[in-house]
């Protein structure tokens, strides 16, 4: 359970702050307004989570709202939703380790003006602990999930005796002031003020990222899955609108001021503005401050396990980025190669432009989370929308099927939920992307549209190619050449090239020959009588090569016995070293390479390759023990 | 002809200004010396030319001083020639295409602060050339360097009339003076002019850098080559010789001065440094204008064509350099790829290293042609000392078995003319290493021992891997598994897949399987239904991969094969598509080649790679039609 629902937890490190951000655009409201949105997000949160617990019932094998979309509404419908998915999971890391930076620039301020590159360190060592494939066992990744969720209830408690006992703590902005500078106009203030609190509550609803991912894990989970995914998504629901609501309390209780630019609109108790160095904690850490006044340990503690549970968080986008490929790619929607979830290795191109993608967004918002938890609203709420709207179809088709009378309530109470999920999911994507569009939103619009052009365009070339490749109802496809046409290309008389002999003759082709070109007249003359002396049992030809060439006369050799026998299949068999050391590609089989890619051109040819493994590769792997033990069919 | 000795002709163009270079740095002998330096380079030019008429006479393979050295001195010395040459490609483009540039800002004055852009761009243009393979025909070639020759004898005999008839045409820079801020000792003043004249000398023989071309382009003359090739030394030789004693002779009277800095070495008639926009003209060119001063555009003439005729000799450089290249790789000192001379596409990387190592020292010596010059006598004159060197113990051995009477006279002279010619090199490489070592020569004599002990490590690893693959002499190495076992990797049943079906029953194995990895269980289900109803007459075994893997259960299987029957073969088929366009390759392939590589690792395994061409590839390549057409092939 930890694991996957850390990225949910985790976003009580930062969803209040966006709730108090929002909320101190506008000077009536408040803060008396925040406990209130905290509540309505806290509910929120449970109606999404009671969506998802019907989802991951219907929906088991992990495919989220994706297959949701996919199944009842079509593969279009899928595919933005996969859109969105992707922009997601690098939005999931960008501004968790975002938001991971501005708490470790809390612990320690002399890191301050730093935050751009720690969060950029951040990615970078996730990504690379993503490729090395190394993953934490879920019992190391389970400690700081815990940790949070015991700091933080700590927190509310303590907090909450101690305004139950009179001595309501002060946070250090309390006394501060937040000037405006935007509305003025009384007459355009009950509008703002009701839209103000819509982005406050859209903002919060960022809480909600990590329920996909607990949707798309089904398959990790003990059996019965469905039931046990629902289980921890209405536990961390739970857990997550508690914490929400008592920590958007005390912040209002204690009078924590959170703004955009504290610069601007910050002014301190004696009128002057805050100084230039001034650097504005998250609402968790300015709480913990206030309400561990007396033990600044409790504070480092809450803050450095914030920044740990939030490193989790990334870390489930990087793990769980392949098992989203993969899916996509089975079904045609990425490079088939990736719909191996198992070798990891194929991934790298995939994990590195994640990490690439959430480097270029950080460094282009200079760490703002605030701008980033917008775009991040937008990829996450598509696809609540989508996938919730699939859901609706999905009872709507149940009930023309079912006829008990106990199942259709069910079914129709899971209508009413699913359906009460995408209103509201409409709803706060349509306040962020009206009152965010031009402040960013629109990357997240146009990545998405990206993606999904990309993805149709990869899906519509799979089609096309499996169209061109089925095989003809009338078997034309089947026909077996007549005769084997057997070609061993030589070079100098050694070991590999001896074994390629071998391999040919135990095939038994109809006409065996070996082939060298002479590009030096002597060396194939010296070749030649060798070939004599040592009686080898397959006739040797040799090609000229007026120009010094060798695979033009070997290409012009091979088509001239496809022109007189067109229907015999030539096999051409080109020895390969295997080498230890990267230089040594440099320095052997670029002639074999070549060779390969030109034959593989012609009709009715096949290259084999006879690979030899040079000592340098055996002494690397010790390729002569039991197979076994290398380690490259370990790692395979 | 006038394509091998272009890059001789051409050092006319620069041979002239580093002889008054190095002498304006002492005032008393001044230019009275200048034009007996020029009669003395011309009998070097002379004695030289003679040396190699007698090389290519006796090792008329083209091989030039590298295989003269290899086989009189042993591999070590052929190898210390080879670096030498190397650097000399690299400097020829490099002096060339700076000489070119200095031309050209002498014709464009406007482009004089953009020397050093010029001269880059010009390398990156005959790169390209050289990259794309455009050799331009031989006639093309030639006109420049007739153009060449015109203009200096047409230069020169105007010049020589005008002095007969007493009206000396004077150049721009005649009233200039020569300042010194060198020598004012009296004492080292006789030593010191010694040196200096011996300076000249030797940077005067820049002149014979291009005989090397001739050398080792003997192949490519008419028979008999080692005659031609003779001929053409001589005639360039003799050209080259009276042409730089003509030119220098006329600076002389001319009054031309050329200094290293015109700012800081410079003066004008009324005692005023040259101004910071003055460009200093090439020798040359100045003599055009002073010549032809009521002829403007003669001197264009000139200019334009010594430009025309540096690009010609650098593109000998690019066009050489796959030469020496494909002989070092035949010895083993380069990667063998690099030994079919006629696959141009191979010696891309090369011909890039080569741009690119140009490209750098035109950069770090800002185009100084001077420095350059200083680089590229060191690279000319080593292989030279060693080229002759090689020819006198040729002789020596020679006359132990000859004893011919008259061919000893003839041999004897042979052995005196390279002695000679050897002693004369040695002077020049000692003076040019002696005075400019730190100025920048320690950088060619570094250059050529890092490529000496590259090519050293490479031809010792070719060597060692030679030993380890010599068959033995009791044929161990013949013996012929017992049993084939095929295997065909299926992911669907599609046109490529029952090829590789088809192929594989030609080859009649002993036992034949198709293997499909259950990646998916829906997919291998249905798959392995397909395959019932299609009855395909091989038994397909699906393969579990609880992890969803791909290359691991194939492993595990081939190595389950291995340990049940070590002695077999087991053959592997793998369809291979072959794409039109480089973006299809991400889509297609990646798996197959991941598979390949991984079994190739697995002793007693070959991997079949069976191509299916893509409708993309024959729309691109027309692949349908008579295979002759498809471009690819005519390209090989």
């Amino acid at each position: 359970m930890p694991v996957f629902a850390s990225d949910m937890l985790s976003s009580v490190a930062y969803a209040p702050d966006e709730i108090l951000l929002a909320l101190s655009l506008t000077s009536l409201v408040a803060l008396t307004v925040a406990p209130w949105i905290g509540v309505a997000v806290g509910a929120v949160i449970l109606v999404i989570v009671a969506c998802y617990r019907i989802n991951v019932k219907a929906y088991p094998s992990g495919g989220g709202d994706y297959e949701v979309a996919s199944k009842n509404l079509g593969p279009r419908a899928g595919l933005v939703v996969a859109a969105a998915l992707l922009v997601d999971y690098v939005l999931t890391l960008a501004v968790s380790m975002t938001v991971f930076a501005a708490y470790i620039t809390t612990a320690f301020p002399l890191l301050a003006p730093y935050r751009v590159p720690v969060a950029i360190i951040g990615i970078l060592l996730i990504t690379l602990a993503g490729l090395r494939g190394s993953r934490a066992t879920p019992v190391l990744l389970a400690i700081p999930t815990y940790l949070f969720l015991g700091a933080v209830f700590l927190t509310m408690c303590v907090g909450l005796l101690r305004v139950g006992a009179g001595d309501i703590p002060q946070a250090e902005t309390a006394d501060y002031t937040v000037v405006h500078t935007g509305i003025q106009n009384e007459a355009t203030l009950g509008l703002a003020t009701v839209l103000i609190v819509l982005r406050a509550f859209s903002s919060g609803s960022v809480a909600l990222a990590g329920v996909q991912t607990v949707a798309t894990a089904v398959p990790a989970f003990k059996k019965p899955r469905g039931k046990n995914a629902g289980n921890t998504l209405l536990l961390s629901g739970l857990l997550a609108a508690l914490m929400l609501t008592g920590l958007t309390y005390l912040a209002s209780v204690t009078g924590i001021k959170y703004v955009d630019d504290p610069h601007l609109y910050l002014v301190r108790p004696d009128g002057s503005a805050v100084s230039a160095e001034y650097e504005q904690e998250p609402v968790l850490a300015q709480l913990a401050h206030a309400i561990f006044d007396n033990a600044p340990v409790m504070f480092y503690f809450v803050v450095l396990v914030a920044a740990l549970v939030l490193i989790v968080a990334a870390n489930t986008a990087v793990e769980g980025f392949p098992g989203l490929a993969s899916r996509l790619a089975r079904d045609g929607f990425l490079p088939r190669q990736l719909a191996t979830k198992g070798d990891r290795l194929t991934f790298s191109n995939g994990i590195l432009l994640l990490a690439f993608a959430a480097i270029l967004l950080v460094i282009a918002t200079r760490a703002s989370a605030t701008t980033l938890i917008q775009l991040y609203l937008v990829g996450v709420f598509a696809s609540f929308v989508v996938g919730q709207a699939g859901m609706v179809l999905h009872w709507n088709k149940r009930l023309r099927l079912v006829i008990d009378p106990k199942a259709r309530v069910r079914m129709h109470i899971n209508r009413l939920v699913n359906g009460a999920g995408c209103i509201i999911a409409s709803g706060v994507l349509l306040v962020v992307i009206v009152s965010k569009f031009l402040a960013g939103a629109w990357l997240a619009v146009a990545a998405m549209a990206g993606l999904y052009l990309v993805m149709g365009a990869i899906h519509r070339h799979y089609s096309r190619v499996a169209r061109e490749l089925a095989p003809e109802a009338d078997g034309g496809s089947r026909t077996i050449p007549s005769n084997t046409h057997a070609i061993v290309v030589v070079n100098e008389i050694n070991k590999p090239t001896l074994r390629a002999l071998s391999y040919a003759r135990v095939t038994r082709s109809s006409q065996l020959e070996a082939i060298t070109v002479a590009v030096d007249e002597d060396s194939a003359s010296a070749l030649q009588r060798q070939w004599n002396d040592m009686s080898l049992p397959v006739p040797l030809t040799v090609l000229d090569s007026p120009y010094r060439e060798l695979v033009r006369p070997l290409l012009a050799h091979v088509l001239a016995i496809r022109r007189r026998s067109p229907r015999d299949l030539v096999i051409v068999y080109i020895p390969q070293y295997i080498v230890g050391r990267w230089w040594e590609h440099i320095l052997h089989n670029q002639v074999a390479l070549k060779l390969r890619t030109r034959l593989l051109l012609v009709p009715n040819v096949v290259v084999v390759s006879v690979p030899w493994r040079l000592r340098s590769f055996s002494r690397q792997y010790g390729g002569d023990g039991p197979e076994n033990d290398n380690p490259l069919y370990r790692q395979a």
